[in-house]
């Protein structure tokens, strides 16, 4: 790589990625300009090698995919559509130029796999010691009232929809050397490769009665815990609503994993990017969705209970306490 | 930092950063919601450690305010408004949690001088290797049309205001160990902490005439290129209009500075994030803007001409190749 210039590299990447439907001013300008058909959406993550990915077991491709997915996450959360993703790469000087292609490829066929139309609209391209990349999304609510987390109310069903503990048991398959990433294999499908049902989420939003929501990726309990706090309610989660999640954690796990290592890795693992939400008790639970325990007391407690009992110790993801 | 969580340190800065006037949703959900009055423009940029800023020179406060400024100089470029900041950042776990509230206050603090109203409505933090900043800035176009690179017409004056080649003596200083960051000399500030002439800029473009315009970060000659290029035109920059910027790079350059030094101080430094434009013959330059030279030749050509002779040697920074 270090024998190429930021400009012969953008050209590698570049053609790589799609242009959003929305852009009036694409991507190769000072700034980037989107007309949009109601309010603009915003949020951002960084991913970091060795940190949130590492190389011998996630692709260019892989990254690019995940990072594009858990932002186009955070914009639907809110009852948005994604329209643009701008993404900035610090990458070290090692790296095969052809990483920074197949990254791009990634992120394109996140965006076409579930918001047809978003695309890559700007951008930054560094050196670094380590990869590092920041992708921010930009979405339109679209004449909608935003998700928020704190419009959580007593007697509101808590629902879900998605996978949930699949990435933490890919990670730990990976960790252990017992699975591979190159052979597919779908136990680690979720933690390389994220795929948040955007389409479900969008359609259940859009039919009305949901009260808040958030993307899962810090973990079950935990993120449930901030829509507790938000929303100044408790929650509390049935786990015999999740016994299919369990299911196929535990028909997946290594042999002899604990019944309790399983039920730690479905409330707690994070990264899944299923959607949790709130929703009023006079609508019918949409397509897709499915009831996983209720808003019980509006206390101000921000408190989440399983199965009639406290959540403890199951804190979920903290990148510095890792 | 290492005892405290990623929440604790978020405790830390967030007090710091201000909420945009614009933010229906401010940070603290999954993603921040804005109204806009016109069309939404997206633009980003990443700071690296040790590439573009070292901890010794600069404080948080310095990378808080630049990575803050040079985003609101893309924003602006575009003849938008600075609308919020989203802000992303990867620190090694040896860094004082001060070193984060300081950098807050240099974003709030960049955001109150030039762009009162936008704030930071999201964000991520996370844990690195070396310090990275990624900063996306929201714009609103308010319903002025966005000034591209590519509408520059022969005829037209090519026109700048803001300080030239003051970043990169800035930088010869500070690698010579010639001044003193601590000092505040007058000599680095603008490496430190640079000031787009954003009010300057703004009330131009909204007096109309401009055709294009476009950030100066990576020095007169390659950016005036950039525009010539989208444009298909060729500009000519007139040496002596600048000379009120070599006189006082001369007057400050350590001494036995070559000339030809100060001259490719002048024309090739970037990151002094003043604005370049081309501006239609039929309206008067609007105040604290200087005509630098012209559009010659819409022969597709896309040269820069010095002087009347071919820019040569001049590229200007590239953050592979430096």
């Amino acid at each position: 790589m270090s024998d190429l210039g930021e400009d012969e590299l953008l050209e590698l990447v570049v053609p790589e990625l799609p242009v959003s439907s929305a852009a009036v001013v694409p991507t190769g300008d000072d700034a980037a300009v989107f007309r949009l058909r109601g309010d603009t959406v915003a949020t951002t993550d960084m991913l970091v090698e060795g940190r949130h990915f590492r190389r011998e077991w996630s692709s260019g491709y892989d990254i690019g995919w995940r990072a594009a997915m858990q932002n186009i996450a955070d914009v639907v959360a809110m009852g948005a559509r994604p329209i643009s993703l701008v993404v900035s790469i610090g990458m070290p000087a090692v790296l095969e130029p052809q990483w920074l292609a197949d990254f791009g490829r990634g992120i394109a066929a996140a965006c076409d796999s579930v918001a047809p139309g978003c695309g890559v609209d700007g951008g930054d391209l560094t050196g670094a010691d380590e990869i590092v990349v920041s992708v921010t999304a930009v979405g339109d609510m679209a004449g909608f009232e935003p998700l928020r987390r704190s419009g959580a109310s007593a007697g509101d069903r808590l629902v879900h929809c998605g996978v949930m503990g699949r990435s933490r048991l890919g990670y730990e398959l990976l960790s252990r050397g017992a699975a591979d990433r190159a052979g597919h294999d779908p136990r680690v499908s979720t933690f390389l490769r994220p795929e948040p049902p955007v389409g479900i989420a969008l359609a259940g939003f859009a039919a009305g009665g949901f009260t808040a929501a958030m993307d899962v990726s810090d973990g079950l309990v935990r993120d449930a815990r901030r829509i507790a706090k938000a929303s100044r309610v408790a929650l509390s989660i049935d786990t015999p609503a999740l016994a299919p999640h369990y299911e196929w954690l535990e028909a997946n796990s290594p042999a002899g994993t604990a019944p309790a290592t399983v039920r730690e890795w479905l409330l707690s693992g994070g990264e899944d990017h299923g959607f949790l939400a709130t929703l009023s008790p006079d609508v019918d639970v949409p397509e897709g969705w499915t009831v996983i325990g209720s808003v019980t007391t509006a206390d101000d407690s921000g408190a989440v209970m399983i199965d009639g009992e406290p959540a403890v110790g199951l804190g979920g993801w903290d990148h510095f306490a890792r």
